[in-house]
């Protein structure tokens, strides 16, 4: 076995568990906070309660939301001039993944400098970051447990991967009761993102024991719970997602992903699509071409979707492929990318360029453009 | 489910690991480091190897070894003085849970002034520590990733535990080439500490999604993996051992204990004994008493040490209880009090000291002194 690294937020987990958000940003040396959050109503309520604790504990903050979904290299920079403008000294994030990888930037901006794009790629953060504390409102993106951060670089039209234990923020705060008020298409959207974060890293060269358990509960816990969750909103069925999401996020954040994330990168750079939705689509294609590479992993993932059978592995890995395409369709998502893109002419386009994406380099069978070509007209 | 925290440091693990010391120090600012380790050989390769490493990186360091197995509250406050002194600016320990634990209270007292009793119990440290980096050199005591630390209190003969967030070192580098020298009654009498640490934080009242699996997973590798470990000294089946009582560590350093480890803390604060050697005595009849209030996760542990069967809860939890106790028995460590204890005249005492343990608090069932004076004296 190689050297593995672990790292993780400290996590504050459970039904109103918010209210530790003081005491946190109080530990952390908070006492004007830059509160960042995406436009609109997603986060709406979260907010309004988290400036009244904040309010409540005598901290001051400054309210910054010019934040899309799919975050932009130039609403960092705005982010950041607002930090130091502002002498803000701690990072509070919430929202989804977008606000929480908004923020994760702005903060290397402000203890770093430079361009955002000056730090694509691995470990090119060299310098500390303020204290960040995130409370996400979705049970997906795991950024608030990661060392990842993807920021749109507008004029090249790529979303850029920045990956730095320095991005793992001091503490994540998740109350799954920020979840019961979500729409269907968000739950399912978020859930599928956290089960693709559990089958890329599993599968990912740089999987280890430390993370490997965590991404097959992850996966356990998401097929088991994501209907109930979506039939008739069970509290337990939506903490099962929470814990899910944050399992995964564990595993993939300290094991990377794989050529499925590449793609959803790519292609979430050039359609402002939602990238929860891209996995329905891409999962199944990409863990076919990863079977050469990873049959027992595999077959491992299809017994926990099927349960334990006896068969060889090399069976029991397409019959979870088969369960997953059969559990994607009955969650009415498109599953097809013509789906979602308007013609199949920038599929070559899409493919050149998450062959340079940093997940590509964790996939467990190497992939040419070409193969991601192939993934992709696989999933036409 | 109530609020749950979980906290660990950030984790390198692997073979050769240790060669990621000097980068790990330059990153918590170290220019002068204290290098904690205990008296005589247990270490001695590993530490000359360490100051190798600072050697050729550059780093000063102070070496203070004046910690005894069991290590003791003047013993803290020596070595706080020597780090005030000779003005250090990071603590590194090499070694068992000793020199870890010492160097958890030098920190205390170094960052928060005082004396280290003042901390006894939980959450009593206030002010920030100078930055911890450990490498364990056992594969049991998990102080490298808990936030416990153990000190003798001389005047009372008291082990006092300390517990605080701040006590998670910033760094564990796991290098489970060093088992390899270990002799076999350490490496038994480490690995059951861990199980111990895996089976009480189980059963534990603050148990989580987060600690739960942790558990589970360290109960199975121990019981996979000694007998081979002391067998041939394979270093597949050594890693594994390491593997399990880093995760006993983060269940454990989350979820908190119970009455075993008051006894064992009891027990050691009167006697110097081992306190890996206390567990096999302990832990089948304090697993007897929790039956009761725990017999679903009880027959968990049945089934991961027994294998899967078709049986009762209470079947199967009372067969895993058996199982342990010949797995101690072919061990040839002792299993009763009367084999590490003069005479039974001191069990009331030891019952009365560990009634007011912290680890107590988190019990699965109520214990009084009472309950404890039975459990010592079906261990007689």
């Amino acid at each position: 076995m190689r050297i593995s690294k672990f790292a993780i937020p400290e996590i504050i987990f459970g039904r109103g568990s918010i209210v530790h958000l003081a005491s946190c940003a109080k530990r952390v040396g908070a006492r004007r906070v830059l509160l960042v959050s995406d436009q609109g109503l997603v986060a709406a309520g979260w907010v309004e309660r988290i400036q009244e604790i904040l309010r409540d504990n005598g901290l001051e903050w400054v309210y910054f939301d010019a934040v899309h979904s799919n975050p932009r290299d130039y609403e960092v920079h705005d982010g950041a001039d607002v930090y130091m403008r502002e002498r803000a000294d701690v990072i509070i994030a919430v929202g989804g993944g977008s606000p929480m990888d908004a923020a994760k930037g702005i903060a290397t901006i402000v203890g770093n400098g430079g361009r955002i794009n000056d730090y694509e790629g691995a470990n090119r953060i060299m310098r500390p970051l303020p204290p960040m504390i995130f409370l996400p409102t979705t049970a997906g993106s795991g950024s608030d447990i990661s060392q990842f951060c993807i920021i749109t670089d507008v004029a090249r039209q790529v979303k850029m991967s920045i990956i730095s234990r320095s991005l793992v923020p001091n503490v994540s705060i998740i109350d799954p009761l920020v979840l019961l008020t979500k729409s269907e298409e968000l739950i399912i959207s978020s859930a599928i993102d956290a089960f693709a974060h559990a089958v890329e890293s599993y599968l990912s060269l740089l999987s280890s024991p430390f993370t490997e358990h965590q991404a097959l509960k992850a996966m356990r816990l998401i097929a088991h719970n994501l209907r109930p969750a979506l039939e008739d909103r069970s509290i337990e069925a939506l903490e099962n997602l929470s814990i899910a999401a944050t399992s995964a996020g564990m595993s993939f954040s300290n094991a990377g992903l794989g050529i499925g994330h590449s793609l959803a990168h790519s292609l979430g750079g050039m359609f402002d699509v939602l990238h929860g939705l891209v996995h329905p689509i891409l999962l199944p294609p990409v863990m076919r071409f990863n079977l050469p590479a990873s049959v027992d992993k595999l077959a491992n993932i299809g017994r926990i979707v099927c349960g334990p059978r006896m068969c060889s592995n090399e069976y029991i890995a397409q019959a979870g492929i088969a369960w997953l395409e059969r559990f994607f369709a009955d969650l009415r998502v498109p599953v097809r990318l013509r789906g979602i893109l308007p013609d199949s002419s920038c599929l070559e386009t899409i493919a050149k360029a998450a062959v340079n994406d940093a997940c590509t380099l964790t996939n467990p069978r190497p992939a040419s453009w070409e193969s991601l070509l192939g993934v992709c007209q696989e999933a036409w």
